[in-house]
């Protein structure tokens, strides 16, 4: 089709560009995901001006952020999350909450930031990123250890929290102020909309299951979630929240399933194609001009609170259990993510913040994810031996 | 992401309808691909207007085209086709050739189209779908008889022969008429780039394996294949013939190893989430309002000889075999799929054909796949024991 060419050419290039940015990353030990962020940067319109992503590669970004958050919920069992111990829950709590209040409390007292930009800053230094923590503990085979499942259960947890959290402040951006009734309505739709996921999501979809499976469409089971990922995100964009909050919880309610009807690895390959392009223009959104003094002071300072706010507030509630299983635990919940940046991304193109504030969240999300995993290898190889055998 | 909002909206309407029409067929016993066709036909702006699909709809429904080709090349062995026998290859020659020339003779001749366009929809008359036969083999379990070995090869075959008619009139297409050097030129790169494909393609792959497998990026092999899909695919724009084209070839390239690095299954769900986007844009851009009496009666005449020019060209190279194997091979060989309908595509793109003409286009691949199923079940079954002693 002759006019497609250029877009073509550009996903072409996009694609190649991001993935050998990665692989030289993963070559070095860092992590790829900030290599396809670099790559934008770097061939972005704010540097070589080598791609100038058009609106519909725009668009394709977009489809990779649901799918990403889709299958961070198809990897999230609810069942488990319920299970999950309150000492899981606590450590999620704290870390969502020390993070956004030193973040708000720096930006809006410290940097007199406006209200509604600290806000969303500091609403992206809350999620952690479950990805980075667990790939570096596959690779060590610590999994099996209780500091993993904590890791791991929390970070879930801090999933949803996040979730809640972007649903408010998405909200927000939309609704272009501050509006406290507004507030209010956001924050129970959003909690109405997280608790009917989690407890009922999945008993929905097994009540469809009989349905599903007489179905004469080849693959119905994933054709249904992909129509209920494009459904909930809809659904969540019209009742005021961001459409990966919907993909989120549509892949929430498949979770259980997602062994049975083999949706994991199929939706995946999805993602392996689409979320290249999301991440290689989150890093061509970046201007690099706004790097002034300030806000590098800021990228510094705001990435230091990313950090300490997550060891401290989730080390805490494991600290009777040592300070080594409390710092670990703390590390390996500071990498933020895909969530994070798209806290920024709807606050950019909202404009709720400043070109500026959303080079802070990239500068803070590349910084947490290339940091913490060194320092959760060195914990971890510190005391293999003592650890394996708990 | 807000201002998405419109394209997910149209992207989850798109999607659902189009699973909704194809399962509705499924469950008729009639082949989904034309339920999904007909769902943008009657929701597409010619006749109900809910569905209007946009520029960026229409970009995601052309990488379906894509996908859908570089699953018919990963599934097309080279090996296999090198090693098929005479009488496949000659099936498959002769029933390329007389519905070209029926096709072409009838439009010209008779009727007085222009050449340019007799010749784009007497192209879009060659290439047998795969699918639809293999689909109702499989579903008769008399894949394994010699009748339908005969069928897939020479299909097979066929969708190589499609590509280089498809690259000589996409040629044709974009240097806006007939010119002979050019035409010569084109005929040369699509047989050289297919015998170079063909040939040479999975041998590169070979060599490239073990630099693959060392590659840190997870699933590399698939990340790989993406990446020669895309890069073929321009290629192919860029020495004049269409997109899919290069990844058709893309997808002949790793066939060789689509069981070992998993490929099938995984380029798979991408092609399940973006191929209804294909056959629903295809359908919505049908004008109804084309349909006078003299283009009904040039369908039906096109279907006709869409229909008799393989029953009867496939099936004479297996008379010796008996009649009715020689016109299970022939109905078998009747059903056009997608490359039919982007040949259309082209070519209305490029002004070379009229609505009309891509009326006529769309009508005989949606007739002819529906006809070929029903007949090939009733003759399979007309001796199922005697045929499958076999």
């Amino acid at each position: 089709m002759p006019q497609a060419e250029p877009l073509l050419l550009e996903l072409f290039a996009i694609f190649v560009w991001a993935k050998v940015f990665g692989e030289i990353f993963e070559q070095l030990g860092l992590p790829a995901v900030v290599g396809e962020i670099l790559a934008g940067v770097v061939l972005g319109p704010y540097a070589l001006k080598l791609v100038n992503p058009s609106s519909t590669t725009l668009s394709v970004a977009g489809l990779g952020a649901i799918f990403l958050l889709f299958t961070v919920g198809l990897e999230t069992s609810p069942r488990e999350l319920i299970r999950v111990g309150r000492t899981s829950l606590g450590i999620s709590l704290a870390g969502v909450m020390a993070p956004f209040l030193l973040g708000f409390a720096y930006l809006r007292l410290l940097r007199g930031d406006p209200a509604h930009q600290a806000i969303f800053v500091a609403a992206a230094m809350v999620a952690t990123s479950v990805g980075i923590a667990a790939r570096v503990m596959a690779d060590l085979r610590v999994l099996h250890t209780r500091v993993a499942n904590l890791i791991l259960a929390a970070a879930v947890a801090d999933d949803i929290l996040g979730m809640i959290v972007l649903a408010v402040v998405a909200g927000l951006g939309a609704s272009a102020g501050a509006q406290w009734l507004q507030l209010g309505v956001l924050s129970l739709e959003a909690v109405a909309f997280t608790v009917f996921m989690v407890f009922f999501g999945s008993k929905v979809i097994h009540k469809m299951r009989p349905g599903v499976e007489r179905l004469s469409t080849h693959n119905a089971p994933l054709i249904l979630a992909l129509a209920l990922c494009l459904g909930l995100s809809v659904a969540a964009e019209r009742i005021g929240m961001a459409a990966i909050i919907g993909a989120f919880f549509a892949g929430l309610a498949f979770a259980e399933y997602s062994a049975e009807w083999r949706l994991a690895p199929r939706v995946s390959a999805i993602n392996e194609f689409l979320a290249p392009f999301f991440f290689f223009t989150m890093g061509s959104r970046l201007d690099l001009s706004v790097f002034q003094p300030d806000v590098i002071v800021a990228c510094v300072v705001v990435t230091l609170l990313a950090l300490i706010g997550k060891v401290v507030a989730c080390g805490l509630p494991v600290l009777r259990e040592g300070w080594l299983s409390a710092l670990k635990v703390g590390v390996g919940m500071t990498p933020r993510g895909e969530v994070a940046l798209i806290v920024a991304l709807v606050g950019l193109q909202t404009r709720m913040i400043s070109q500026a504030a959303y080079g802070i969240v990239v500068f803070m999300t590349a910084a947490t994810t290339l940091i913490a995993p060194p320092v959760l290898r060195y914990l971890f190889k510190r005391d293999a031996a003592a650890e394996g055998s708990s």
